[in-house]
């Protein structure tokens, strides 16, 4: 079913704001809530909600923190998120590394102490419609095996880079592992088989099942020992510049996951010199990939595009919600 | 066969000195090629030292060339190589990022106009060395389909992350595609099928054949759509931020592959509180990895570890080098 985004937004702020947020942080708390969703990432959007109203009330998620500044220097700066909501600590980092690349021509901000941020995409289209180079990652519970190994002792710790563009944003948001856990949860819930191996069955056997994936918990890492190694760099940077916890001090049960780190960097492209050859340049980049010769008869597409169109047609036509956690939404 | 380390820098030294590098810059670009060949990945070494040389016997590498300084602002700064030696230009961009970062918490160099940086672990190695965080990628000659098309028309972007660890440092090096094309062709040379599939057949299927793989140049990105975004956006980025040329600019002809562009990012990890805390919780992080079951035999290792291995053996046995390319080497 499909719902107006506006009822999406009204439903939402009435949920957090019976929950404790301040008005002004429960606005935009709806926000990015019903934009994930409206985006089309429902799995962290909407459908995430109910478990973060849970860790409200659980206590694990503070509604009335706020990040606060541990230390500067230059460019870099290190927050606490004090275990606020884990959106509202990312878009207020993101925020802040945006000012200090307007500043400084980068910003680089490492956040410790903060909760899970919902959809990683959010902060890079947050960047790119401020005008600026936006990265930033986040490390997560320990829900992937390194390469070589069975146990799931890193994060899938989420990275987004986003392009500002007049065109379209180019913006890639993706999980080191080949699905996210909310992916896996989508595949499962529609009962149809992952497009390429995901993960390893009981038997430690390359699946395309998401049921058995999830029930070993054993994810593939995007390009094998590849996306292994880079979750465990992205942890690493993450926790020792934020001064905050490891994925290996998180608690691997997902009501309990806090205390993450995440990092948060803005590049100005804004020279003195070539900005319109900047963007002239990256226009024709998209134009070179859309003119890619098709394999069967997909398009070929740039990260974001879709995403794009997806949020267009929802606005027009409604956001699809899944009907049971829309009333249970409904019922907070 | 193995030659000792000092006779291959003498060797290459001596060549370099001939082609007509500058005292100075000859030693640094003889190690730099030695160096990569001493860690194991003659690929990107020994291997290629005979394609660089007549790349500047061509003219296409300008021996005498610096990088110039094109314009600052703040803690960013873009750079033009001015086709001079690909590896020397990237050494000189990262200690110029490592030189901001001391100075500003987080140093940003966008390099255009450059040669291939060979090996791109070196500057990872560097800023590890130097004590601060590196993150370097650069843009390449097309080699890699975007995902949805059989046409190379991204690159594979090779990705440098480095993390200094007084137990050693972690160096990811990796190339976007599953394999780099130095790794097909040492594959395809020993005559020894991939660890898994690393792209495509002549039928479109995905194969572990090298072989199969250079010949319809439809290598596989890592993490098929993800690998495939992720190279679209760095080439975006470091084209555009450099003010030089993005993949789709540079020649195909790999004696022709110039006019890359390269980022280098430095973040100086010691900040007023905390820096044994970082330098602990980075060896938990580790002792975590190494504590992880094992599948089969194999040792669970973090990204650089092996690189380590290797190095010490070499210098203890001697550098293997493949005897064809060694004598071609001595004879230039």
């Amino acid at each position: 079913m499909r719902v107006a985004y506006e009822d999406l937004v009204h439903t939402l702020l009435r949920v957090v704001l019976a929950a404790g947020l301040p008005l002004e942080r429960a606005h935009l708390c709806a926000r990015l809530f019903a934009d994930a969703t409206l985006d089309g990432v429902a799995s962290h959007g909407l459908n995430r909600f109910p478990r973060f109203i849970e860790m409200i009330r659980s206590g694990v998620v503070d509604v009335s923190a706020r990040p606060e500044l541990v230390e500067a220097r230059g460019a870099i700066e290190r927050w606490d998120g004090c275990r606020g909501p884990g959106n509202l600590n990312a878009y207020d980092s993101m925020a802040r590394a945006i000012a200090i690349a307007h500043e400084q021509g980068v910003g680089f901000v490492a956040l410790a102490n903060t909760n899970h941020w919902m959809r990683g995409g959010s902060y890079g289209w947050q960047a790119a419609d401020a005008g600026v180079i936006g990265i930033c990652w986040t490390n997560t519970l320990p829900n992937l095996p390194p390469w070589g190994s069975s146990a799931p002792r890193l994060g899938n710790n989420p990275l987004v880079i986003a392009v500002p563009r007049a065109g379209g944003h180019v913006v890639l948001d993706m999980a080191l592992s080949q699905f996210s856990v909310g992916a896996l949860s989508g595949y499962q819930a529609r009962g149809e088989a992952l497009p390429v191996a995901g993960g390893y069955d009981a038997h430690g056997d390359l699946t395309r099942d998401p049921s058995e994936i999830l029930a070993s918990n054993r994810l593939l890492p995007i390009g094998y020992w590849k996306g292994s190694g880079l979750a465990l760099v992205l942890d690493l940077i993450a926790a020792t510049l934020a001064g905050g916890r490891a994925t290996h001090q998180i608690s691997s049960d997902p009501v309990q996951e806090t205390g993450l780190s995440q990092i948060f960097l803005a590049i100005d492209p804004s020279m003195p010199r070539d900005t319109a050859f900047a963007a002239r340049l990256a226009d024709e980049v998209i134009e070179n990939l859309h003119a890619s010769p098709a394999v069967d008869t997909a398009r070929v597409t740039f990260p974001g595009e879709r995403t794009l169109e997806t949020r267009r047609r929802n606005l027009v036509e409604g956001v699809p919600v899944d009907p049971e956690i829309w009333a249970v939404v409904q019922r907070l």
